[in-house]
């Protein structure tokens, strides 16, 4: 039911953003929890592999997922010249390999050398050993939106846990550092 | 670096996904951790919401997001009717919202009457009392994916808890069910 009284709002009223509306659009879209993933490709034989929170599963069927991915950066470039890709759902112990891949000075040789890996069989790209799940995707459509790249890819290859093993115990973003879950 | 063996992985190897592959998919899938919020619009007088975990923010200049929803749903037909619609970033006791607006019987009229809400100010949308964080937004693309609706907007206006006020405590939705973080 509607409750009495008004909403403490920020409008955006201009054409463009104000330095205001970015500063405060960051702070609380931080508190937009997600799990953490890293998403991976493979190009003329070196890998790209960084750490993501803004993707998603779109579908059931076809099986088909989305990732966001700034448009000026090395991953986003490399996945939309490659056409296949990986996601590897992480886990709380693979935190230190999240911080590793999500900071924006990861060197492009050695970025793997403390990061133990397998190939995912359908594209080759790396998959993180430990993973939750993983899905292999050829991507199926690129959308720019703002300063990103909304890459949709339909699954070629799944993995993961057999029901019953390890607990999930997913690594989790939000409020701009890890969590664990309560379980 | 690279470890010994091999993979355990299933591919989707036809030009349909079989059932098989779909099941696993909706079992692997489930392991995407993710936060949970409340999209809303409102047409001709009609307040439509539902709950959903696939969302994310895409950009921060201009401040954008992406709601993915199934095309032929209410909420999907509404949201894309309206071009207007408010994210609702729910906290872990409103988990008997986020399950009654998930189920698919939801019936159109007195959907709200017992979820307490104000409206937007800019889009006259839903929000959820005691979010913490809600957005609102104008569409500025729709992209057919699969079963989905891929919807971008940019924010017109948003709002969120004071920096230091209640603790945050996000519902979180993981393999199924709903989680708090250990915090």
């Amino acid at each position: 039911m509607e409750s009495p009284g008004t909403l403490d709002a920020h409008r955006l009223d201009g054409e463009q953003p104000s330095q205001a509306d970015i500063d405060l659009y960051r702070v609380l879209s931080a508190d937009i929890s997600a799990g953490v993933a890293v998403v991976s490709t493979s190009l003329r034989k070196r890998d790209y592999a960084a750490t993501v929170t803004a993707f998603l599963s779109v579908s059931d069927d076809p099986p088909t997922m989305l990732v966001s991915l700034y448009a000026g950066s090395r991953i986003g470039e490399a996945v939309a010249a490659t056409g296949t890709w990986a996601l590897s759902l992480l886990r709380s112990r693979h935190q230190g390999a999240a911080d590793w891949l999500a900071s924006p000075g990861t060197p492009v040789e050695g970025l793997l050398a403390r990061v133990p890996y397998r190939r995912g069989p359908a594209t080759g790209s790396v998959i993180l050993d430990g993973s939750i799940a993983y899905f292999e995707l050829r991507t199926v459509a690129i959308h720019p939106a703002a300063t990103h790249l909304l890459v949709v890819g339909e699954v070629v290859a799944l993995g993961g846990d057999a029901p019953g093993s390890e607990v999930p115990d997913p690594l989790i973003h939000f409020a701009s550092a890890y969590h664990r879950l309560a379980l």
